[in-house]
């Protein structure tokens, strides 16, 4: 694998130009077994690495993206690229997941549509794009993926993972499946399963996608895009991620260039304007099938259900991981009792696990935003982590 | 007007049998002159009433209904009517609004589609439904035809008006637009403006109805309704209307039906079932349009802007009426800082206002459901007013 670049001229702190690069897993006769009982295989994942693998291979860790990310969490494809990977405030040499001392791996979900095998991939047996004929997928089929990816670059136990929102979902399932190749997760704005409410807001931006004519059952590829569909999606998701006070102080009730009331049927206020835009601007770099893909993993899943026959107490019971759990005050769309509620499920089995809840007006977009208290919660319990010189 | 038949083996409680009733207001020359700088006219203002006017003429409630409401705000058409009208709980022989007191009128909103002119009526200059050629209207607007009704009535000064949600802005214009007219106003689960978070809800469902392809720019009448599109701002709406808490009670994660995942993209959840039920189900009554327009009217209202040059401490020093304000503490739409914030200017202005935080899980919808404390805060708001014998 080719590592960054880690000095042609950007900013402090960047690790410097990267390349996303993939590799192929589940291969027949091993093709993946899946949560709903298909068989899926070959499968390619789209993955980016920062920093350097100890000759130990113990300085690995694992960074899980949310409904909309990618591998691209660190780093700029070209100099010249207008924004950074992701996560790149947290990523690089000196930050939270530091890359002078960690290697750090990020790979694009199962079912995702930036490099790895999802529902807009070919079908080997069709020549097609899968489309609906994608097998339904869970977050546990996600993490599997991820685990063949690890094997295949020799990694057989990772120092940390970390990821908020689906990401955060994708590192619990990882030290409850994996118990034994995870020394520690750091879980932020996250959940150990989605609310009915949650639920329902996925629920009717899959419905919105699937009433758009042109989705065509899933068939679109080619033609037309369902984009109307998937726009009103990506807006309800929006304005979930903000937060009643951090829209107040972005649009307030403030008006896109005008003095009054237009009394028309058009965009007038700066909110609307604001989503709109994201909703468009989503279109050209998403696929509609995979967030009806990626949205119903997250709904299926339960942790509690798959792994302790609906108790999180009972499920928890079999991680091994040391675990930092982190939640944002304004964040309701995970908010902070069911960070509070897996907290409680790892204490009662006696299980290492610290929790903050960090102050914030940003909503559940904080993790994503500049955030001194997240940097240091996470940095220092890194640093916590390889104490004792394991980590060189 | 026709009252009410009180007793025909209803339920005890119950107004009894009604009917809606129509009127002709503002028909030309004196049309109405709206905020948008359009006049319109005549205008048809559908409306009910319960209870008897005294001969003073002075014991008159006003009910002021919310986004999809309509006149019928109690009693039943016929016997067999399944539900009675919307707030029939607090409308009544001993309930809240006692009608055995007072006589209590309801307005179906100009701009709706339950008997007022709306977007869907025919416009008596092309003998075709207005469709977007109906004039943008306000808050304001809705109260300038409600008081020419009152005024056709003969009552010339209300007792107390009230209303829940867009209800409470209705209120609240009407006690700045008309201090004279109004002894006392009931403001539930309101504001005095909308969040930039509820305008957001707001557009994406404007958007979701103007991207139906049914839609063809409002002038669908006749022809396939944009169904999917004003489902979708419905379902939207749902979520808003419920709390986290209430969406656990009522569905948690259960599935309708089956005990395990069907691996399909179907309705599984109970959640999912609920919206689309509800989605469903008001496109049956509700005019997307009529949804457009009133839900617009509900983005621009700002009682600070129209009263008092931004500021709501100003706006406030020309109200007269006795105020109570009630909100509930799960309602995170209208959210109960924005009650307290109009509670605080009129107490700034020495105003007679008092304000109660009502303990509830049941989110925004609490003020249409059965609260023992909402009843208690309004009956006694209203015997306190009638005490000294004004009220016959």
């Amino acid at each position: 694998m080719a590592d960054a670049v880690p000095d042609v001229g950007l900013e402090p702190g960047s690790v410097g130009i990267v390349a996303t690069q993939t590799l192929t897993v589940a291969s027949p006769p091993d093709a993946l077994e899946m949560d709903c009982g298909r068989r899926l295989g070959p499968i390619q994942v789209a993955y980016e690495t920062y920093g350097r693998l100890n000759p130990r291979k113990d300085n690995a860790i694992l960074i899980l993206h949310a409904l909309s990310g990618d591998a691209h969490a660190a780093g700029r494809y070209r100099p010249d690229e207008p924004k950074p990977g992701w996560w790149d405030l947290m990523i690089g040499p000196g930050k939270a997941f530091d890359t002078r001392r960690y290697f750090v791996i990020c790979t694009n979900v199962l079912g995702g549509c930036k490099g790895s095998t999802g529902p807009s991939s070919e079908n080997p047996e069709t020549g097609k794009p899968f489309g609906l004929t994608f097998p339904i997928l869970t977050i546990g089929d996600m993490v599997k993926v991820q685990k063949l990816v690890l094997d295949r670059l020799g990694i057989t136990r990772l120092l940390s993972l970390s990821g908020g929102s689906m990401g955060g979902m994708q590192a619990l399932e990882w030290i409850l499946r994996y118990p034994e190749s995870v020394q520690s997760a750091v879980i932020i704005a996250s959940t150990s399963k989605l609310s009915p409410q949650s639920i329902a807001f996925n629920e009717v931006g899959r419905h919105a996608i699937i009433s758009d004519p042109n989705w065509k059952n899933g068939d679109y590829y080619g033609g037309p895009l369902p984009a109307t569909g998937l726009s009103i999606a990506r807006m309800i998701g929006h304005i979930t991620y903000l937060s009643e006070t951090s829209m107040n102080q972005k649009f307030g009730r403030r008006l896109l260039n005008q003095a009054e009331y237009s009394f028309e049927f058009k965009r007038e206020f700066e909110v609307e304007s604001y989503l709109h835009h994201q909703g468009a601007s989503f279109v050209k770099r998403f696929d509609a099938n995979s967030y009806l893909y990626i949205t119903k993993a997250m709904d299926y899943y339960d942790a509690a259900v798959d792994w302790g026959g609906g108790s999180l107490e009972k499920a928890c019971a079999r991680i091994r991981a040391k675990t930092l759990v982190l939640s944002f005050t304004s964040d309701w769309l995970f908010p902070s009792h069911q960070s509070r509620e897996l907290v409680k499920a790892l204490r009662q089995n006696g299980k290492d696990v610290s929790y903050l809840e960090i102050e914030s007006t940003y909503g559940h977009d904080a993790f994503l935003l500049e955030n001194p208290a997240l940097t240091r919660a996470v940095g220092s319990f890194l640093d916590n982590l390889s104490e004792g010189g394991q980590v060189s």
